[in-house]
């Protein structure tokens, strides 16, 4: 007798919205009544392959209508979703697959390449599916005839505290570990996001960030359960950003700041194209202040939304906004802060022996709520450490306000502690960008003998600028204690990033020790 | 590990807004820090009276911020509140206590006189406390000595789906039964409707339907999770309303249609007083057109909102609006509907086989959704009766429109079936309201010898008006088939009203075939 399933939001937009694109995607638009009726014949073609409620369906791909309507159909039949990361190696990825045992694993033409390889090593999928236009090799099932010979099947609306999806992460921290979310999670979530920042169903939302991130898919869940229409780009190219905005009069969109600035620095950047947008949300990574400044001058009709979450919390569970340009300065400070929990969850902040901390004092934030994964598949001391009493230990430094307005310093493993001292990469960091010569940047600890770590930073240069490292330097003593400046800067062409745009910090620290030790 | 808890909201408020007022009563504000530090020892007062999680605490009184202060208390230690109807006899209470086996009952001075006649039979009651100014006798623990003298004790933060509280519904039929809310019923329908119908965090309510009433608590809920501030008034008192809202700057209100009705007869109204308030939602019961015609003319800057949903249903599952006079015309024949089944819920419209029927066609309402309790207490044959794989089973006759628009046509149990014709009370009701000389009715169905059933209106004219059985039925004659119209009219001085302001139907029923049989 479930009461939360997420397809229990696809019978209600067909009751009420049944002609309203739901998905938008390469030049296809599908209506609500034509997802639903898909996902009831994805779930068909699933339990033809003899997949059952529990089971496991892996979906390795890009974003596209398919990937929805797959969603949908792994949930019309009571299994779980596993979404995977499509930048990840073979390893990694037949790691998760045999982790989660998945029965089916769901491939498009990008990644069909990789198939033979993954199949290799994870022995147990039973069946591979093909989604695309390319023509797979011997063994592999074409998704589209299947679809469409298969028959709907009734929705057994399983959900409430069943799994919905098992998410991998650690893209930045040691193996893949899999984050286990139920409906309950994602629907709870969703809904109390929906009830802070407010969204008409008119609502249009262009999906850039990937389905197999939480941002994602939890943008997904959001227009979803609001009965509001999709736009999909398989990939982040700014010029084809500009062009979807532009097109669908897209009124919202949720970018990491790495995607912000390479949108700004797109040549056919106008923000006359990108009249219809609404809402710009940003979150995964701290945002540089100066980034932020610059976005908020381009796009001054758009409202903007700082958000906070992570996997472990199906997404978003504060958001600040959305502000315009023209509000910033009465905010102060406050700007950027990512504001306040929001409904359905309870943040406290703790010192290291698990006492509140008052309010401007740094501490880890903890969280507690609807939203709040359920565990780590099959790790039970993962599980453990992370999970506390009910609390989720997020791993975040953070501090609040008196009123309650909460400031992410660093990920606590991010934070140098040099001579003692704690030093938070992100304020460092936020140093740095303001530069004129600085693009990018990460600023990380590598051991000292003197001071235990020392900050060291890595740099991307603009095109066409220069600075060398003492002038770096000059710039962040003006700014920050001395303790916080870099010690060493190396320049680089480029930083490694995560699917989801996060600096692989974790690396590297890696290729510092081997250059190091070399 | 609980996710969903309803003291959540109050640790939330504490965080982000300790000095707003939560609670303005009989002249006293109370801040959300002030309303925590009492609940936390009302709750250390409970366990000193050996109250446990799981036990039930009954509440035997008028609104006041004593009451908002008792449920947090109670839920803050794990217990089930028990809101009892005050304005029922002590049989009825006494059936209640007994049937929830109660721990503890806490009364007012409006209902101290009771105590002894109730303990009598509730003997099973270990403790009675008593809030209010009244002497209470002996064996009655005072209220606030105790409050005041007990300790705080620690949120074990019990929720998801464990018991909030259990609501007696009963008024219109048979024997009291107890709805089971639990934790997440509550909290999940109230992020629902706050998604829906955003109410900004310096939304300020005036509870004025009782707090043992769903719509009472469902209202208190929802401003709960926005950490909004409650005005509360012990009862309605249309000169009084008024007052408050003028006082207050109260910015939303929930009303059944009577209380509007006097409202606006009120002498002192006048919509100048009224210009802080932005909405107003009314149900519970069916609004008569004329009467909305006639308050949205009063009110021209209040956006209007019609809500539908139940006990059963945690409070509201649908709104529609907020809608203004000036919206009316557009909107046609849909300002009648009562919205669209929202977020968290799916609404299906059933003919008596349990098949769905298809848009325009009457059949019976059920639900599925976060907010649909869990049952009703001790009674597992009225549960199986009500939920089925599922499904709450409303007992409201109703139908959907092309874009999911629900229409309510009646209690499918005030259905009048004569000579074959299903007549819908309601219907007829709508137009003999707008008689001129009309100030309230009720049409009910009476055993007919010829029809089967017959239709029957019981009529309460206006003061200083004038009009007969044959004008009425006139009246009904050209706005209605033949067979819709009464054959028979009752006039009276007033109708009999459950405590939400409903029209007793079933006695008025019993009135009829005792005359008749006389």
């Amino acid at each position: 007798m479930t009461a939360i399933y997420l397809t229990q939001v696809l019978h209600r937009a067909v009751q009420q919205v049944p002609d309203k694109p739901a998905t938008i995607c390469a030049g296809r638009s599908r209506s609500f009544r034509q997802l639903a009726e898909r996902a009831s014949r994805v779930a068909g073609m699933l339990r033809g392959l003899d997949v059952h409620a529990g089971d496991r369906v892996a979906i390795l791909a890009r974003n596209s209508d398919s990937y929805v309507e797959l969603l949908l159909g792994i949930w019309w039949v009571g299994a779980v979703a596993v979404p995977l990361n499509a930048r990840w190696s073979v390893g990694e990825v037949a790691y998760s697959l045999a982790d989660c045992a998945a029965a089916v694993l769901v491939v498009d033409d990008f990644l069909l390449q990789l198939v033979d390889e993954i199949r290799s090593i994870a022995t147990h999928v039973r069946h591979v599916v093909h989604v695309g236009d390319a023509s797979p090799a011997a063994g592999i099932i074409p998704y589209e005839p299947l679809v469409s010979s298969s028959s709907a099947i009734t929705d057994d609306r399983r959900g409430d505290d069943e799994l919905a999806a098992i998410l991998y992460t650690g893209g930045t921290t040691g193996s893949p570990k899999g984050v286990m979310l139920s409906h309950a999670n994602l629907c709870g979530g969703a809904t109390a996001r929906l009830a802070e920042m407010f969204s008409p169903r008119d609502t249009v939302v262009l999906l850039v960030t990937p389905l197999f991130h939480v941002s994602g898919l939890f943008r997904l869940v959001m227009q979803l359960v609001l009965g509001a229409s999709n736009v999909i780009e398989p990939g982040f190219r700014p010029d084809a950003v500009i062009e979807a905005i532009e097109r669908h009069g897209v009124t919202d969109i949720v970018l990491v700041p790495s995607m912000l600035q390479m949108l700004l620095e797109e040549p056919t950047f106008d923000a006359g194209r990108l009249s219809s947008l609404q809402r710009l949300s940003y979150g995964g990574s701290p945002m540089p202040p100066a980034l932020l400044d610059r976005a908020m001058q381009a796009l001054p009709h758009v409202g903007f939304c700082s958000s906070y979450g992570m996997t472990e919390s199906s997404g978003v569970v504060s958001v600040l906004g959305p502000f315009t340009v023209a509000d910033r300065e009465a905010m102060g400070k406050r700007s950027r802060s990512v504001g306040r929990v929001g409904l359905g969850a309870e943040l406290r902040i703790l010192d290291a022996e698990g006492c509140d901390v008052p309010p401007g004092t740094v501490g880890e934030i903890v969280l507690r709520g609807a939203a709040v994964m359920k565990g780590y598949w099959n790790k039970p001391a993962e599980t453990a450490a992370a999970l506390r009493e009910g609390w989720l230990h997020t791993g975040d430094a953070g501090w609040r306000d008196e009123e309650g307005h909460i400031y992410v310093a660093d990920r606590l493993k991010d934070m140098v502690i040099t001579g003692g001292e704690n030093v938070y990469s992100a304020e460092v960091e936020a140093v740095l960008i303001a530069h004129p010569a600085v693009s990018a940047c990460a600023v990380i600890g590598v051991p000292s003998a003197q001071w235990g770590e020392a900050v060291h930073a890595v740099v991307v240069l603009r095109p066409g600028t220069h600075a060398d490292s003492q002038s770096l330097r000059d710039h962040c003593r003006t700014r920050l204690a001395g303790y916080k400046c870099p010690q060493t800067v190396d320049f680089v062409d480029g930083l490694p990033l995560s699917a989801a745009g996060k600096v692989l910090k974790r690396r590297l620290r890696d290729e510092h020790v081997s250059r190091a030790t070399a």
